[in-house]
This record gives structure tokens, sequence and C-alpha cells, in this order.
């Protein structure tokens, strides 16, 4: 969908500045909200809305890994533990917050990002219209995104929100299968 | 537009937190991407996306000044000089690009802020189809909004973009009036 950004271009950036660019938080708040809002006014339902908000951030983080293993140099994830550890850790250096990660399934195929809180949802309000709308569900999109490039299939969805309410947001991971298309013949 | 965003909450904050909170350029990036790429899909031509992306532009400054002025103090200006710098000032608070000033017409009326990196389209080619786009003409709106809030009516418009071949990326800015309906009776 957002084909403007050229991943090559991006990979290529990031391999040569090893010092992040930052930019302010409230920016980046008030740039999201403009994009929700566009959304809430381009989509007759908020179903709809989530649904294209999870799909932009599956684009992004799509093309955000490759930023992510050039400047993490995070290694391999042998299981669901690193992933998370790796989640958390992406989650400092993209939007300057530490989740917790926590509520470990007892099979440990699942686990909660836990934000106490979300820079995107920071001076917001919902309108009464728009209480079904998962104002922050980018990221959902972002974490399945990410995970896919690395072959690691996996669904994201919050489960609470401070914006309607909850102590905290939180966002539930559940691993649901590795990708071997793309390991090369030969390996396992 | 967005009425996602309550200043009231936004200046609070604020008004709080001396150290600004921080987000990655490159999530920054990809996330107005996103922005862009929708709203060449909701509008027939280019020149309606730049329009919106300007207006869009024009309600972010809106609200953004208010957190300048709680966060950098910057005093009030005397001229069109002081205005300038202090946009100077906030490109590096807001982008952590820091522009030149200059090209000043002979009636110090008019300006360029020149950048020599564009955080918004850093990673970003132009397709063929899209070449009329003034793909960062938000921020032209973000200048025009955050002026008016000051009493301070302007135009701003790119006139070169490193992302159409220019060898920089300059918008320019000119001053049009000064808005007196909020001062207060009895004030000149």
């Amino acid at each position: 969908m957002n084909q403007l950004i050229k991943d090559n271009k991006m990979s290529r950036q990031s391999m040569r500045s090893n010092d992040p660019k930052k930019v302010s938080g409230e920016l980046f708040t008030l740039t999201y909200g403009s994009l929700v809002a566009q959304l809430l006014k381009d989509y007759e339902n908020v179903d709809d809305v989530n649904r294209q908000l999870e799909r932009m951030g599956y684009n992004i983080g799509m093309r955000l890994i490759e930023d992510f293993l050039a400047r993490a140099n995070p290694g391999r994830c042998y299981d669901l533990r690193d992933t998370a550890d790796k989640i958390q850790q992406a989650f400092k250096l993209y939007l300057g917050v530490s989740p917790s990660i926590g509520s470990w399934s007892p099979g440990g195929d699942e686990f909660s990002v836990v934000l106490e809180t979300n820079p995107l949802s920071e001076f917001v309000e919902l309108p009464d219209h728009c209480l079904g709308l998962r104002y922050s569900n980018i990221l959902a999109g972002v974490i399945r995104g990410a995970c896919e490039m690395v072959q690691l299939e996996i669904m994201a969805w919050f489960i609470a929100d401070q914006l309607r309410g909850d102590n905290v947001t939180e966002i539930r991971v559940k691993f649901v299968k590795r990708l071997e298309d793309a390991i090369p013949a030969g390996e396992d």
C-alpha cells in the first residue's frame, strides 16, 4: 500500500547512521491524530477504520523491521520469550516508552505488551460516536508486519485501552506458526 | 478537523513535562507516508491532496503552537525576523533538524526556510504519476496555523523540494498582516 517509501532507501539509511533521528512526540501524536481523523471521514464505520489502521501498521512493520535489524542488531529469536523481549526493545527505540511484558498463557504461546502511557493517544479523547474505535490499532499491525518479515506469524490485538477508561493499554500477542517459505532449501 | 486531540489536554501536558518526549524519525516518516498514501487514494488529483495536507498542517500548527509557547518560552516577536528565528527553533524542537533562514525579500516581508534534510520525505521516492504532489505540504500548513494563533497571518508554500530533484527543500514564508481581533479592547 505505502509504495511511496522505498525499502532499499530505508535500510541503506539505517546502516549509515547509528544515531537514530528523533522527532517530537507531540508532532507525532498530532500527525497520527490527523491520520485517524482522515480515516474516520473516509470509512463508513469504525470497524473498517480499525481494519485499515491495522493494515497500515502491517505495512509499516514490514519496513520498520529492517531498520530495527540494522540498528539494534537484536540477534535471532529462539522462542517467543525472545520475541517478546525484542518487541519491548523496539517500543523503547521507536516510541520512547518501555512496555512491560507479561500475562503469559500457560502454554507460553501468548503474552501481553502493557503500556502505562501510549504516545499515540496522549492528548486524545474519543467522541461518543467513536467508542468502538481501536485508536492505536496501527501498533497491533506494526507488530504483526514486523514479525511476519522474520518468518513468524502472530496475531496481535488490543484487549485494554486507556482511551476507553482502562488502567493500562494492553496488546495481546499470540503465536500462530513459523513461516518456513523463506528458509533456503537445504536448511530446516 | 482533528477533533480527536483536545487542546486543553495538550497544553496541560506540556506545562507539566519539560522533557519533551521523542519518537523515532523512521516511525514518524513511515506514519506520515501512510497518511499521504491514504490521501492519494482518497482524492482525485494531487492538487486536492496538496490542499488537504496543508489543511491538516494548519490544524496541527494551531495546536502545536501552544506546546511551543509552553515549552520553549520564546517571548514575543517584534518583527518578522524574530518570527523566522522561532520557526527555526521549532523545526529543531519538533523535527530535530536545523533549517537555515535566508533569501529575505528587499522589503523584509518574505523569507525562506531551507532544509538540507527533510525528515518527512527521507526514504520517499515519488512515483511518476505524483510529480505534482507537494509531499511535505503539511509543514507549510503547520507554519501558517501556528502563526495565525499568535495573530500573524502569513502565506507559506514550497518553492523547492529534494523529492523533485532540487538541491534543498525550501519553504517560502510571506507576511500578510497582523490579526488584531484577539487583542483586548483598550490596547492597540
